[in-house]
């Protein structure tokens, strides 16, 4: 490709959406483009590394016996009433975009486990089709309040959904370690360095299931790692260990609570910030965080944790929303404290750790613009049930050894569950006959990768300040061949046009830039693009006969005779595809 | 692949919604399912079709140097107020379906002229970028009334758009060209038949356009075409030629209109039928059709035109639709006649032709369950205003030569517009500067296929009543490898699996017939199937080395060496593949 001629317009600067580097480099890039919050073109340098990363997948998912096949997105809203998943449309779980048309009211899948078990168990009759497992590469859809990360949170996205169907548990388990294992070999070929964790199923369902994470500085999610055993786990899903009994706490000594005047301070790290402003000094562990939530009876209730701590939210409880708060003007968001709950209908329940460590604490004092502190257990507040609410965090003892566990940030690559009995049990066209002739519903499982999301993450796992370094199996370009005073030197003209020729000849993807630009913004531009070889052609070069490979990654130079370049990079390259 | 593997369930029986022959046979040949009216799954074999077409337009896009990128299924309801054509939502000519989302009001794109020029020319700054054509290969969504024909007319599509601009007048045509020759190309490599005609643009809008028609009897659509010279024009856009004057029409005898019952018959063809019964005879010819439209200023408007000529809309008027009806009581579909029109709002027009036969007529009465015969111009009904009004039909004469012409039965290919400055002139994004730097709109072309609908039309014309005849460009495999009686034969077994693995190795795509079931139904799947290629491997051929090979589509049977015959069909199959 001729640069000449490509679709492509770099930018200097970084855009105002892109609040992470990958994603400003791919849109300095010309890769992507943003059309409105949350949806994105690919333009076509975006374009071919996208379907590079889709066809890595196909091979790998075909590789294990997985068949593609390609849904709609559109599905009737009667599916998702029959698996009971209408309920959850419009929580962070499960953001549907629905639609009324003129053909009924559609969803515009977000993921497709409905319409799978609907479309595809249908036509498995008999235990002799099993296993069985299909994917698709297909457009999703998801109604994110806020979406953000450029590519990472979107409202539109490339996904590669998979479903396993079987005739019991074991062969289900079977299936889902196939599929975990391709997705290994996918990560690798990605050059992604990936841990598959423990996590929590969500709006998703199952018992068992994985995320797999990139430990990332960027990323949106935790996991805890221990450092002694291989134990890894998502925050919300590490079994934390009660504290040690240690010294009984002391009681509340007499006295009543003091309050402190914090305007505009709705968070805790604000309030620290704010007291310590006017002489008072606290710690975010010294805080009790009350954070309103419906429980999964719809309850209103107040989780307690320590300050310091992510709290964690049962499976069917979610946070209050904004008609939630609005349902309930008792609850002022930022505000909230314990104390006076008793008998009000709002329940109260608290993580074992703040049991153990019954005051004084800082809280909400119930009114705006105000806080409390010398808040005691008991004293000035009760607990109605107490639990498990801490997510698991750095320091923490580990569940399954003696080790401790260090909090790692990271992105989600992927994410796999073994699904069960789930939908298979409440949809028409989960059943099956098995080899006794009895009708029963199959084992399924569910696995899925966001395609654009790959894309996002492997930009943000390689890059460096000047750019780009896409490893080569995902790289829209093998080469980027640079053509310096072509203009002024018919000599560098026709050799890096040679080159070029020659290296497309033997199958190399190169582009080449045939520009009448400086060399400044031409390495620029290379170093930007970040292909892995950049080929230089220049004056100096061509009278020795040589052209300079660089390395960009390794960021190392080398020259090779102009006469033997583009068999010997088209063998070197080759060599790594494999 | 294993057919005891694959993903499909044969059918014996068409299922209700398949209308047409050949999307009967994808849904019994387990290509196809449908979810809802309009929306349908690709099974394993039918992606497998659908992904052989994709890349053969992608080749051939690529050839002519266009660009491939992929723009999202979301855009801003914005977009296509700025363009004006959210004026044109909901009507048969741009069934946009829209939602309301978090992030604000979107459209699912029926087409992408407005994201295509917003995003891609926001990209282009300078003349030196022109020409420029880039394409995508996505999922469009169409708020159809009345999905039908299987894949032909659905809700939600996979289509092949492509978009070029260009900086002056001749270099759009040197583009359109460029695209049109490719399209051509890729119907070749489908073995399909096409004719470009002249269309009318209809809602996407600009000067010169053309349908690639596929004469098929199955078709929606009609064009017509020149017995004599190469015109061929859709019906509504064809030039009829006024009729000959000849002798002046008698006046209108004293008397007036005869009314007949006609209950339950709101057809012409039914009035006809119903009338024969009752003892009077009629033929089409002596209706006049009354057809309730809006016109370009959405007043009501009758047009009348012969009973035996279809009405053609000018650009901007529509068809009455349902609540027009109920908005205007006046006018009772089927039985509208145009007695008693003038001044009540309702405006007449009729074709030329009418004016040349001021009657007797037969019409609606404007009252439900009857005709009346005898009507007269001037002394039953006025006209408003006269025009061009009939579509182009058999036996009219050529506007360009004197031959005559023929209606022909289609379906709709593709469609290519040569945009001008519609968009470009109206939407941010659409300027350039130019060599004298001043900045002026692009000339844009839009071209579009559908990719499941290209599909279905493969399907429709090759095929025959016991299944499908796929071309191999086309074919999910090459061949269709049966063994007949492996079960009792190791011999038969081992020389079927021996030839599966050389086929395989060779790079030969081949479904592998390995079932347990009699030869019978492996016949029937084989046909129902309809790879080009059926090798069959029995006892009798094993004892004697050969393997039987018949050729589907030209029903034409051979036997090969069985040592010999993975690499002689290796080579025949890549021969013509090339």
């Amino acid at each position: 490709m001729r640069m000449s001629k490509l679709l492509l317009r770099t930018l200097r600067d970084a855009p105002a959406d892109a609040d992470v580097e990958g994603h400003a480099l791919l849109v300095r890039g010309g890769y992507v483009r943003r059309l409105v919050s949350g949806v994105y073109t690919f333009l076509p340098l975006g374009w071919r590394a996208l379907h590079k990363i889709e066809s890595i997948v196909r091979q790998e998912l075909d590789g294990v016996g997985m068949q593609e096949m390609l849904m709609p997105a559109l599905s009737p809203y009667e599916l998702w009433e029959e698996s009971g998943r209408s309920a959850f449309f419009g929580q962070d779980a499960l953001p549907a975009m629905t639609l009324q048309a003129r053909g009924g009211r559609f969803v515009l899948g977000p993921t497709h486990e409905e319409v799978c078990t609907h479309t595809v168990g249908a036509e498995i009759e008999s235990y002799r089709q099993l296993p069985l497992t299909v994917y698709q590469v297909q457009t999703k859809f998801r109604d994110e309040a806020r979406p953000r990360y450029g590519l990472l949170r979107t409202r539109e996205l490339v996904m590669c959904d998979a479903y396993s169907f079987d005739a019991d548990k074991p062969a289900m388990s079977a299936s889902y370690q196939a599929a975990v294992a391709a997705y290994l070999r996918i990560f690798g070929r990605l050059s992604l360095e990936v841990v598959p964790v423990v996590a929590q199923s969500g709006a998703i369902g199952g018992d068992v299931n994985h995320e797999f994470m990139v430990p990332s500085v960027v990323g949106e999610d935790h996991f805890v790692r221990c450092s002694t055993c291989d134990y890894a786990a998502n925050v919300e899903a590490a079994e934390t260990r009660p504290p040690d009994a240690g010294t009984p706490a002391p009681g509340a000594p007499p006295g009543s609570p003091v309050a402190h005047e914090t305007p505009g301070c709705p968070g805790i790290a604000g309030v620290v910030a704010f007291l310590a402003e006017e002489g008072e000094s606290f710690e975010a562990a010294d805080f009790l965080k009350c954070v309103a939530v419906l429980d999964a009876d719809a309850t209103p209730t107040i989780i307690l944790v320590p300050g310091d701590r992510e709290a964690r939210l049962p499976h069917g409880w979610r946070l209050f929303e904004e008609a939630d708060f609005a349902a309930h003007p008792e609850l002022i968001r930022g505000y909230i404290g314990p104390m006076g709950r008793r008998g009000t209908g709002v329940r109260v329940v608290a993580d074992v750790s703040v049991g153990g460590r019954p005051g004084p604490w800082v809280t909400g004092s119930n009114r705006v613009d105000a806080h409390v502190s010398g808040v005691w257990l008991e004293r000035d507040f009760t607990v109605d049930e107490w639990g498990s609410f801490v997510g698991a965090g750095e320091g923490d003892r580990c569940p399954s050894c003696d080790g401790t566990l260090s909090l790692v940030r990271s992105v989600e690559a992927a994410h796999t569950f073994q699904l069960g009995l789930k939908y298979s049990s409440v949809m028409t066209g989960g059943t099956f006959l098995n080899e006794e002739g009895t009708e029963v519903p199959m084992w399924m499982g569910c696995y899925g990768m966001g395609m654009s999301r790959l894309l996002a993450i492997v930009a943000e796992e390689h890059h460096d300040e000047a750019g780009l370094l896409w490893p080569l199996a995902v790289s829209p370009y093998a080469v980027h061949l640079v053509a310096l005073g072509a203009g002024r030197s018919p000599a560098v003209a026709e050799a890096t046009e040679a080159l070029y020729a020659a290296l497309s000849t033997l199958g190399v993807e190169v582009l080449y830039d045939d520009r009448d630009v400086s060399p400044g913004v031409k390495f620029a531009d290379a170093d930007l693009l970040g292909f892995p070889y950049r080929v230089l052609v220049g004056g100096k070069g061509v009278a020795r006969g040589v052209a300079e490979v660089r390395q960009r990654a390794e960021g190392s130079d080398r020259e090779l005779p102009l006469a033997e370049a583009a068999a010997l990079l088209a063998t070197e390259i080759s060599a790594q595809l494999l």
